[in-house]
């Protein structure tokens, strides 16, 4: 059974692993299982997350990885050609975005602007951000997420942004990251098949299974993430099947 | 009459003084006229305007500006008392909220959160901000302000904290800054004088005008700050008087 599997929550929280996490991943690996990672995380390339798979003893291919930076570069790509591009992003964006083909520029040059999460985040930053978002005719950004876990409380994540540009421009962005669309048509188109064969998994109901579920696909939530057992009885939304996590789930549906 | 008078693009801007402007302050101060200054500026404290108001040659007593940092601080003080506060703001805030005797803190140990701009505004600042927000009971901002005029463009304002942790949290502060009622009964207060006695100045229809409409006081748009002469076909509020600067409105009423 073909699997898009989140990363965060799922086979580590921040850079630890979740032992079942990965322990699940080898098995389907050794059982010759298709699936694809489709991450929110919007600070990291591809290549950071290889790397942080590898040091979880996980060795995976670059096409089985789709991070909301290579989306949004990709996406981009596909519907605009080769653009150029202001972002408030990190170094994991501007390297995707480059691969892909496209500029990186101050605003005053940019014909679209990127929006995504910065941890070196200021005022002069979000100045520029606004001023861009004023003139540009395309404005994406990687993902909506508003809060993230962080190590001693909750933090910032994209979705402050987006906020803060909304409240001064009244101007949303094309949002690539889950649960939008665009991310999981991507993914969907990676593995090759129906949308109703394959299972969503993840540990946030808002992000991970309301996008399986606008495909059609089946989903499943982990309770290794954010999810926690004591907040079943207030789900938003059912997924088809709950597991404590990844490794659990994967046993029950082979 | 009695004057309630808007200081940025009626008295100044930035740090400029307006010709006409400083004219007519000293005009009303000759003719024993009754004003007060109310300013939506979040980083400057009373004795910081009452320094650029004497490098433009103006001298007025402290009891004349009524600033949101000043107001922000009587109001929090009039109604809970002495409080632990949390701010993202700058030094002219922190120094009336100090001079009111509020005590400032770490968000951990706040029982209020006072949101203002901050040109150093960062990532781990709207992190604690974040936390404080999901936490006090207390929650106010400075002025409602989302960009501002800046020398070389646009410019994020207080509101941008606003809109941010908004998006994030879904809380609203109590504003005090205009076209709140907090500010402007403030000055009513301070002047002394029935509310339609009254006429408010000011460049700016959403903030000045709306405010002394709320009250019931004359209301007065100049245009030598930010309202330019072609826009005053499109006012989504009508002012009682228009007038090129503060100087030909004061030569009018006189």
């Amino acid at each position: 059974m073909p699997y898009i599997l989140d990363v965060d929550g799922v086979i580590c929280r921040g850079s630890k692993p979740i032992v079942e996490g990965v322990k699940a991943v080898k098995l389907l690996i050794d059982r010759g299982e298709k699936f694809v990672f489709v991450s929110n995380n919007s600070t990291r390339s591809r290549r950071m997350l290889l790397e942080r798979f590898r040091s979880f003893g996980l060795d995976v291919s670059e096409d089985k990885i789709i991070v909301a930076t290579y989306a949004t570069s990709i996406y981009l790509k596909k519907r605009y050609g080769k653009l150029k591009i202001f972002t408030t992003g990190e170094k994991g964006l501007i390297d995707e975005l480059k691969l892909a083909g496209h500029e990186i520029v101050d605003y005053e040059d940019a014909e679209c602007l990127v929006v995504a999460s910065n941890r070196n985040l200021d005022y002069n930053l979000m100045t520029k951000a606004l001023r861009c978002c004023m003139k540009t005719d395309i404005y994406v950004a990687t993902n909506p997420d508003k809060i993230f876990p962080g190590w001693d409380g909750p933090i910032p994540g994209t979705g402050m942004i987006i906020g803060a540009l909304y409240w001064m421009t009244s101007r949303m962005p094309t949002v690539v990251g889950k649960p939008s669309e665009i991310i999981m048509r991507e993914a969907i188109e990676r593995l090759g098949v129906k949308e109703e064969e394959v299972v969503v998994v993840g540990d946030q109901i808002e992000v991970d299974v309301v996008a399986g579920k606008k495909l059609g696909c089946k989903t499943a939530l982990v309770l290794s993430g954010v999810t926690k057992q004591e907040s079943l009885k207030d789900l938003s939304e059912k997924p088809d099947i709950i597991a404590k996590d990844l490794f659990q789930l994967v046993h029950e549906l082979l």
